[in-house]
Protein backbone atom coordinates (compact mmCIF):
# COMPACT_ATOMS: atom_id res chain seq x y z
CA UNK A 1 0.00 0.00 0.00
CA UNK A 2 2.79 2.40 1.03
CA UNK A 3 4.25 1.63 -2.32
CA UNK A 4 1.36 2.42 -4.17
CA UNK A 5 0.91 6.20 -2.87
CA UNK A 6 4.29 6.72 -3.81
CA UNK A 7 3.88 5.59 -6.90
CA UNK A 8 0.54 7.13 -7.39
CA UNK A 9 2.07 10.49 -6.68
CA UNK A 10 4.35 10.14 -9.49
CA UNK A 11 2.75 9.26 -12.17
CA UNK A 12 -0.84 9.82 -11.57
CA UNK A 13 -3.54 7.08 -13.05
CA UNK A 14 -6.45 9.21 -14.61
CA UNK A 15 -9.98 8.26 -12.74
CA UNK A 16 -11.35 5.77 -14.53
CA UNK A 17 -8.12 3.64 -13.85
CA UNK A 18 -8.38 4.14 -10.29
CA UNK A 19 -11.61 2.52 -10.28
CA UNK A 20 -10.23 -0.58 -10.81
CA UNK A 21 -11.73 -3.31 -9.10
CA UNK A 22 -10.03 -7.13 -7.85
CA UNK A 23 -12.22 -8.26 -10.53
CA UNK A 24 -10.74 -6.55 -13.07
CA UNK A 25 -7.19 -7.37 -12.19
CA UNK A 26 -8.97 -11.77 -11.72
CA UNK A 27 -10.39 -10.97 -15.05
CA UNK A 28 -6.99 -9.63 -16.81
CA UNK A 29 -5.11 -12.69 -14.98
CA UNK A 30 -7.42 -14.77 -16.47
CA UNK A 31 -7.13 -13.63 -19.91
CA UNK A 32 -3.37 -13.89 -19.27
CA UNK A 33 -3.55 -17.34 -18.18
CA UNK A 34 -5.47 -18.55 -20.90
CA UNK A 35 -3.22 -17.24 -23.77
CA UNK A 36 -0.40 -18.07 -22.31
CA UNK A 37 0.66 -19.75 -18.98
CA UNK A 38 0.65 -19.54 -15.16
CA UNK A 39 4.20 -18.59 -15.55
CA UNK A 40 3.21 -15.52 -17.23
CA UNK A 41 0.46 -14.50 -14.93
CA UNK A 42 3.03 -11.75 -12.90
CA UNK A 43 1.72 -8.83 -11.09
CA UNK A 44 4.28 -6.18 -13.53
CA UNK A 45 2.71 -8.01 -16.65
CA UNK A 46 -1.19 -7.40 -15.34
CA UNK A 47 -0.33 -4.29 -14.42
CA UNK A 48 0.81 -3.18 -18.01
CA UNK A 49 -2.03 -4.83 -19.82
CA UNK A 50 -4.30 -2.73 -17.53
CA UNK A 51 -2.43 0.58 -17.75
CA UNK A 52 -2.28 1.13 -14.28
CA UNK A 53 0.69 1.50 -11.75
CA UNK A 54 2.55 -1.76 -10.30
CA UNK A 55 1.33 -1.08 -6.75
CA UNK A 56 -1.81 -0.23 -7.31
CA UNK A 57 -2.63 -4.07 -7.29
CA UNK A 58 -1.24 -4.44 -3.64
CA UNK A 59 -4.74 -2.38 -2.78
CA UNK A 60 -6.97 -5.43 -3.68
CA UNK A 61 -4.34 -8.36 -3.27
CA UNK A 62 -1.74 -9.32 -0.36
CA UNK A 63 0.17 -11.11 -3.17
CA UNK A 64 0.41 -12.94 -6.49
CA UNK A 65 -0.74 -15.86 -4.50
CA UNK A 66 -3.54 -14.26 -3.17
CA UNK A 67 -4.82 -13.37 -6.76
CA UNK A 68 -4.48 -16.83 -8.29
CA UNK A 69 -6.45 -18.00 -5.23
CA UNK A 70 -9.05 -15.93 -6.16
CA UNK A 71 -8.81 -16.51 -10.03
CA UNK A 72 -9.38 -20.24 -9.40
CA UNK A 73 -12.63 -19.04 -7.10
CA UNK A 74 -13.86 -16.95 -9.73
CA UNK A 75 -13.29 -19.82 -12.44
CA UNK A 76 -14.86 -22.37 -10.02
CA UNK A 77 -18.33 -19.65 -9.42
CA UNK A 78 -18.79 -19.36 -13.02
CA UNK A 79 -17.80 -22.80 -14.34
CA UNK A 80 -20.07 -24.98 -12.00
CA UNK A 81 -22.20 -22.84 -9.57
CA UNK A 82 -23.74 -21.14 -12.32
CA UNK A 83 -24.49 -24.36 -14.47
CA UNK A 84 -25.99 -25.77 -11.73
CA UNK A 85 -28.18 -23.26 -11.21
CA UNK A 86 -29.15 -22.61 -14.34
CA UNK A 87 -30.19 -26.16 -14.30
CA UNK A 88 -31.95 -26.30 -11.32
CA UNK A 89 -35.37 -26.30 -12.37
CA UNK A 90 -35.52 -28.43 -14.85
CA UNK A 91 -36.10 -32.77 -14.72
CA UNK A 92 -33.10 -34.86 -14.62
CA UNK A 93 -33.10 -36.41 -18.12
CA UNK A 94 -33.67 -33.06 -19.66
CA UNK A 95 -30.57 -31.85 -17.36
CA UNK A 96 -28.30 -34.72 -18.27
CA UNK A 97 -29.22 -33.82 -22.39
CA UNK A 98 -28.09 -30.49 -21.70
CA UNK A 99 -24.92 -31.23 -20.11
CA UNK A 100 -24.23 -33.45 -22.99
CA UNK A 101 -24.68 -29.89 -25.24
CA UNK A 102 -22.64 -27.66 -23.40
CA UNK A 103 -19.11 -28.47 -25.58
CA UNK A 104 -21.55 -27.12 -28.66
CA UNK A 105 -22.36 -23.36 -27.00
CA UNK A 106 -19.91 -22.12 -29.64
CA UNK A 107 -18.05 -19.04 -28.53
CA UNK A 108 -18.78 -19.42 -24.90
CA UNK A 109 -17.41 -23.07 -24.77
CA UNK A 110 -14.68 -22.84 -26.91
CA UNK A 111 -13.62 -19.68 -24.49
CA UNK A 112 -14.44 -21.88 -21.42
CA UNK A 113 -12.73 -24.60 -22.54
CA UNK A 114 -9.65 -22.44 -23.22
CA UNK A 115 -9.35 -21.22 -19.89
CA UNK A 116 -10.05 -24.75 -18.18
CA UNK A 117 -7.48 -26.19 -20.24
CA UNK A 118 -5.01 -23.77 -18.75
CA UNK A 119 -6.00 -24.21 -15.63
CA UNK A 120 -5.61 -28.28 -15.86
CA UNK A 121 -2.16 -27.29 -17.29
CA UNK A 122 -1.11 -25.27 -14.80
CA UNK A 123 -2.39 -28.04 -12.37
CA UNK A 124 -0.20 -29.95 -13.02
CA UNK A 125 2.39 -28.29 -11.23
CA UNK A 126 1.00 -26.11 -8.88
CA UNK A 127 -1.07 -27.66 -6.08
CA UNK A 128 -3.54 -25.21 -5.60
CA UNK A 129 -4.66 -25.46 -8.91
CA UNK A 130 -4.46 -29.45 -8.83
CA UNK A 131 -6.56 -29.03 -5.56
CA UNK A 132 -9.22 -26.61 -7.63
CA UNK A 133 -9.65 -28.72 -10.32
CA UNK A 134 -10.03 -32.11 -8.76
CA UNK A 135 -12.68 -30.31 -6.59
CA UNK A 136 -14.58 -29.16 -9.48
CA UNK A 137 -14.37 -32.37 -11.32
CA UNK A 138 -15.64 -33.94 -8.33
CA UNK A 139 -18.47 -31.72 -7.75
CA UNK A 140 -19.49 -31.94 -11.43
CA UNK A 141 -19.34 -35.74 -11.09
CA UNK A 142 -21.46 -36.04 -8.16
CA UNK A 143 -23.99 -33.30 -9.90
CA UNK A 144 -24.60 -35.56 -12.55
CA UNK A 145 -24.75 -38.72 -10.79
CA UNK A 146 -27.27 -36.96 -8.88
CA UNK A 147 -29.39 -36.36 -12.03
CA UNK A 148 -29.07 -40.45 -13.03
CA UNK A 149 -30.26 -40.93 -9.09
CA UNK A 150 -33.33 -39.16 -9.47
CA UNK A 151 -34.40 -41.31 -12.93
CA UNK A 152 -33.99 -44.06 -10.40
CA UNK A 153 -30.36 -45.73 -11.29
CA UNK A 154 -28.51 -47.36 -8.38
CA UNK A 155 -25.25 -45.19 -6.68
CA UNK A 156 -22.84 -47.22 -8.87
CA UNK A 157 -25.22 -47.29 -11.79
CA UNK A 158 -25.53 -43.32 -11.40
CA UNK A 159 -21.60 -43.07 -10.99
CA UNK A 160 -20.66 -45.14 -14.26
CA UNK A 161 -23.32 -42.87 -16.08
CA UNK A 162 -21.46 -39.91 -14.73
CA UNK A 163 -18.18 -40.36 -15.54
CA UNK A 164 -19.12 -41.02 -19.25
CA UNK A 165 -21.22 -37.62 -19.88
CA UNK A 166 -18.53 -35.92 -17.99
CA UNK A 167 -15.55 -37.67 -20.13
CA UNK A 168 -17.41 -36.92 -23.20
CA UNK A 169 -17.98 -32.95 -22.16
CA UNK A 170 -14.37 -32.97 -21.87
CA UNK A 171 -13.14 -34.89 -24.76
CA UNK A 172 -15.81 -33.07 -26.77
CA UNK A 173 -13.50 -29.78 -25.25
CA UNK A 174 -10.28 -31.85 -25.99
CA UNK A 175 -10.79 -33.28 -29.08
CA UNK A 176 -12.67 -30.31 -30.65
CA UNK A 177 -10.60 -30.42 -33.82
CA UNK A 178 -11.66 -34.52 -34.39
CA UNK A 179 -14.49 -35.29 -36.86
CA UNK A 180 -17.08 -33.09 -38.95
CA UNK A 181 -19.96 -31.56 -37.06
CA UNK A 182 -22.22 -33.66 -38.26
CA UNK A 183 -19.98 -36.67 -36.76
CA UNK A 184 -19.66 -34.57 -33.42
CA UNK A 185 -23.73 -34.35 -33.42
CA UNK A 186 -23.90 -38.28 -34.21
CA UNK A 187 -21.81 -39.18 -31.49
CA UNK A 188 -23.42 -36.56 -28.88
CA UNK A 189 -25.96 -38.57 -30.30
CA UNK A 190 -24.93 -41.74 -29.10
CA UNK A 191 -23.60 -40.94 -26.16
CA UNK A 192 -26.90 -39.13 -25.09
CA UNK A 193 -28.63 -42.67 -26.34
CA UNK A 194 -25.97 -44.93 -24.23
CA UNK A 195 -26.07 -43.16 -20.81
CA UNK A 196 -30.26 -42.70 -20.67
CA UNK A 197 -30.27 -46.78 -21.74
CA UNK A 198 -31.90 -48.79 -19.10
CA UNK B 1 29.96 -26.57 -34.47
CA UNK B 2 32.81 -24.06 -33.61
CA UNK B 3 31.19 -23.41 -30.05
CA UNK B 4 31.71 -26.73 -29.21
CA UNK B 5 35.29 -27.63 -30.00
CA UNK B 6 36.53 -24.21 -28.31
CA UNK B 7 34.53 -24.98 -24.97
CA UNK B 8 35.13 -28.78 -24.78
CA UNK B 9 38.91 -27.47 -25.07
CA UNK B 10 38.43 -25.12 -22.19
CA UNK B 11 36.31 -27.82 -20.02
CA UNK B 12 37.30 -31.42 -21.43
CA UNK B 13 34.13 -33.55 -20.79
CA UNK B 14 34.61 -36.88 -19.39
CA UNK B 15 34.64 -39.43 -21.88
CA UNK B 16 30.98 -40.66 -20.82
CA UNK B 17 29.74 -37.45 -21.59
CA UNK B 18 31.59 -37.09 -24.95
CA UNK B 19 29.18 -40.69 -25.86
CA UNK B 20 25.69 -38.71 -25.46
CA UNK B 21 23.50 -39.56 -28.60
CA UNK B 22 20.58 -37.55 -30.06
CA UNK B 23 18.24 -39.43 -27.71
CA UNK B 24 19.62 -39.00 -24.50
CA UNK B 25 19.35 -35.07 -25.62
CA UNK B 26 15.47 -35.99 -26.57
CA UNK B 27 15.02 -38.10 -23.19
CA UNK B 28 16.61 -35.14 -21.04
CA UNK B 29 14.26 -32.44 -23.01
CA UNK B 30 11.11 -34.82 -22.51
CA UNK B 31 11.66 -35.14 -18.91
CA UNK B 32 11.98 -31.26 -18.17
CA UNK B 33 8.68 -30.90 -20.21
CA UNK B 34 7.02 -33.67 -18.50
CA UNK B 35 8.20 -32.40 -14.51
CA UNK B 36 7.68 -27.99 -15.55
CA UNK B 37 6.69 -27.02 -19.10
CA UNK B 38 7.78 -26.39 -22.43
CA UNK B 39 9.44 -23.19 -21.67
CA UNK B 40 12.06 -24.75 -18.98
CA UNK B 41 12.80 -26.79 -22.29
CA UNK B 42 15.68 -24.85 -23.11
CA UNK B 43 19.67 -25.71 -24.32
CA UNK B 44 20.97 -24.45 -21.41
CA UNK B 45 18.97 -26.11 -18.66
CA UNK B 46 19.41 -29.02 -20.58
CA UNK B 47 23.40 -28.99 -20.99
CA UNK B 48 23.35 -28.57 -17.00
CA UNK B 49 21.10 -31.40 -16.46
CA UNK B 50 23.34 -33.68 -18.86
CA UNK B 51 26.48 -31.88 -17.49
CA UNK B 52 28.15 -31.51 -20.53
CA UNK B 53 28.69 -28.15 -22.53
CA UNK B 54 26.51 -25.95 -24.03
CA UNK B 55 28.23 -26.39 -27.55
CA UNK B 56 27.91 -29.71 -27.54
CA UNK B 57 24.04 -29.66 -28.26
CA UNK B 58 24.91 -28.76 -31.84
CA UNK B 59 26.49 -31.46 -32.70
CA UNK B 60 23.03 -33.30 -32.60
CA UNK B 61 21.02 -30.32 -33.50
CA UNK B 62 20.41 -27.33 -35.86
CA UNK B 63 18.80 -25.45 -32.82
CA UNK B 64 15.52 -25.75 -29.74
CA UNK B 65 13.50 -25.92 -32.68
CA UNK B 66 14.96 -29.15 -34.36
CA UNK B 67 15.21 -30.79 -30.67
CA UNK B 68 11.45 -29.84 -30.33
CA UNK B 69 10.72 -31.68 -33.47
CA UNK B 70 12.29 -34.63 -32.73
CA UNK B 71 10.74 -34.91 -29.16
CA UNK B 72 7.11 -34.82 -30.14
CA UNK B 73 8.52 -37.22 -33.65
CA UNK B 74 9.78 -39.62 -30.36
CA UNK B 75 6.33 -38.98 -28.54
CA UNK B 76 4.33 -40.18 -31.65
CA UNK B 77 6.95 -42.86 -32.23
CA UNK B 78 6.52 -44.56 -28.88
CA UNK B 79 2.76 -43.57 -27.50
CA UNK B 80 1.08 -44.51 -30.58
CA UNK B 81 3.18 -46.90 -33.32
CA UNK B 82 4.78 -48.89 -30.56
CA UNK B 83 1.08 -49.17 -29.40
CA UNK B 84 -0.33 -50.31 -33.01
CA UNK B 85 2.28 -52.76 -33.40
CA UNK B 86 1.55 -54.63 -30.08
CA UNK B 87 -1.89 -55.17 -30.77
CA UNK B 88 -1.56 -56.12 -34.36
CA UNK B 89 -2.33 -59.77 -34.10
CA UNK B 90 -4.94 -60.37 -31.88
CA UNK B 91 -8.72 -60.08 -32.68
CA UNK B 92 -10.18 -56.30 -32.83
CA UNK B 93 -12.18 -57.40 -29.84
CA UNK B 94 -9.49 -57.76 -27.43
CA UNK B 95 -7.66 -55.40 -28.61
CA UNK B 96 -10.86 -52.70 -28.11
CA UNK B 97 -10.50 -54.16 -24.23
CA UNK B 98 -6.56 -53.86 -24.44
CA UNK B 99 -6.84 -50.26 -25.10
CA UNK B 100 -9.75 -49.52 -22.38
CA UNK B 101 -7.28 -51.37 -19.93
CA UNK B 102 -4.00 -49.17 -21.12
CA UNK B 103 -5.05 -46.36 -18.41
CA UNK B 104 -4.43 -49.11 -15.51
CA UNK B 105 -0.97 -50.28 -16.30
CA UNK B 106 0.40 -48.67 -13.16
CA UNK B 107 3.90 -46.60 -13.62
CA UNK B 108 3.94 -46.61 -16.98
CA UNK B 109 0.70 -45.32 -17.66
CA UNK B 110 0.93 -42.50 -15.58
CA UNK B 111 4.37 -41.78 -16.73
CA UNK B 112 2.87 -41.66 -20.63
CA UNK B 113 0.09 -39.88 -19.13
CA UNK B 114 1.87 -36.82 -17.95
CA UNK B 115 4.18 -36.57 -20.63
CA UNK B 116 1.20 -36.13 -22.85
CA UNK B 117 -0.89 -33.80 -20.53
CA UNK B 118 2.26 -31.47 -21.34
CA UNK B 119 2.71 -32.10 -25.00
CA UNK B 120 -1.74 -30.98 -24.73
CA UNK B 121 -0.89 -28.22 -22.35
CA UNK B 122 2.34 -26.54 -24.48
CA UNK B 123 -0.78 -27.45 -27.53
CA UNK B 124 -2.29 -24.75 -26.02
CA UNK B 125 0.35 -22.30 -27.39
CA UNK B 126 2.54 -23.89 -29.61
CA UNK B 127 1.77 -24.78 -33.75
CA UNK B 128 4.62 -27.64 -33.47
CA UNK B 129 2.38 -29.33 -30.40
CA UNK B 130 -1.07 -28.87 -31.74
CA UNK B 131 -0.15 -30.69 -35.28
CA UNK B 132 1.44 -33.38 -33.39
CA UNK B 133 -1.42 -33.87 -31.15
CA UNK B 134 -4.37 -33.75 -33.89
CA UNK B 135 -2.60 -36.12 -35.96
CA UNK B 136 -1.70 -38.27 -32.96
CA UNK B 137 -5.55 -38.13 -31.67
CA UNK B 138 -6.53 -38.72 -35.44
CA UNK B 139 -4.29 -41.46 -36.15
CA UNK B 140 -5.76 -43.46 -32.76
CA UNK B 141 -9.06 -42.76 -33.57
CA UNK B 142 -9.27 -43.77 -37.27
CA UNK B 143 -7.06 -47.05 -35.39
CA UNK B 144 -9.78 -47.85 -32.73
CA UNK B 145 -12.67 -47.35 -35.37
CA UNK B 146 -10.67 -49.91 -37.66
CA UNK B 147 -11.34 -52.37 -35.02
CA UNK B 148 -15.10 -51.51 -35.06
CA UNK B 149 -15.22 -51.83 -38.82
CA UNK B 150 -13.32 -55.39 -38.63
CA UNK B 151 -16.17 -56.45 -35.79
CA UNK B 152 -19.13 -55.51 -38.92
CA UNK B 153 -20.15 -52.12 -37.48
CA UNK B 154 -20.65 -49.26 -39.97
CA UNK B 155 -18.51 -46.30 -40.56
CA UNK B 156 -20.58 -43.94 -38.66
CA UNK B 157 -21.17 -46.62 -35.75
CA UNK B 158 -17.15 -47.42 -35.76
CA UNK B 159 -16.16 -43.88 -35.42
CA UNK B 160 -18.76 -42.77 -32.56
CA UNK B 161 -17.57 -45.95 -30.62
CA UNK B 162 -14.18 -45.24 -31.07
CA UNK B 163 -14.40 -41.72 -30.02
CA UNK B 164 -16.46 -43.09 -26.78
CA UNK B 165 -13.53 -45.49 -26.24
CA UNK B 166 -10.20 -42.95 -26.71
CA UNK B 167 -12.72 -40.14 -24.75
CA UNK B 168 -12.39 -42.84 -21.82
CA UNK B 169 -9.02 -43.56 -22.08
CA UNK B 170 -8.05 -39.64 -22.06
CA UNK B 171 -10.50 -39.16 -18.77
CA UNK B 172 -9.07 -41.96 -16.90
CA UNK B 173 -5.52 -40.39 -17.30
CA UNK B 174 -6.82 -36.77 -16.73
CA UNK B 175 -9.41 -37.74 -13.93
CA UNK B 176 -7.52 -40.16 -12.52
CA UNK B 177 -8.09 -39.32 -8.95
CA UNK B 178 -11.65 -39.53 -9.33
CA UNK B 179 -13.12 -42.68 -7.94
CA UNK B 180 -11.68 -45.87 -5.91
CA UNK B 181 -9.68 -48.28 -7.25
CA UNK B 182 -13.36 -50.32 -7.37
CA UNK B 183 -15.32 -47.81 -9.15
CA UNK B 184 -12.73 -47.50 -12.00
CA UNK B 185 -12.67 -51.06 -12.68
CA UNK B 186 -16.31 -50.73 -12.72
CA UNK B 187 -16.59 -48.24 -15.02
CA UNK B 188 -14.27 -49.30 -17.24
CA UNK B 189 -16.32 -52.61 -17.37
CA UNK B 190 -19.18 -50.36 -18.28
CA UNK B 191 -17.44 -48.75 -21.21
CA UNK B 192 -16.29 -52.16 -22.46
CA UNK B 193 -20.21 -53.96 -22.19
CA UNK B 194 -21.52 -50.29 -23.99
CA UNK B 195 -19.18 -49.89 -26.99
CA UNK B 196 -19.32 -53.48 -27.51
CA UNK B 197 -22.93 -54.00 -27.29
CA UNK B 198 -25.20 -54.35 -30.76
Amino acid sequence: MRTISTEASEVPAPPAKSQLTPADWIAAATHVLRDKSIDAVRVDVLAKVLNVTRGSFYWHFKDRNDLLERVLQRWRDTATEQIIQRFEKKPPEQRICEFLTLPFHGQTAQNAASIELAIRAWARRGALARQAVETIDSDRLAYIAQCFSELGFSPEEAKMRAFLVYGYMVNESLLRTQGSEQERYARRAFVERTVLAR
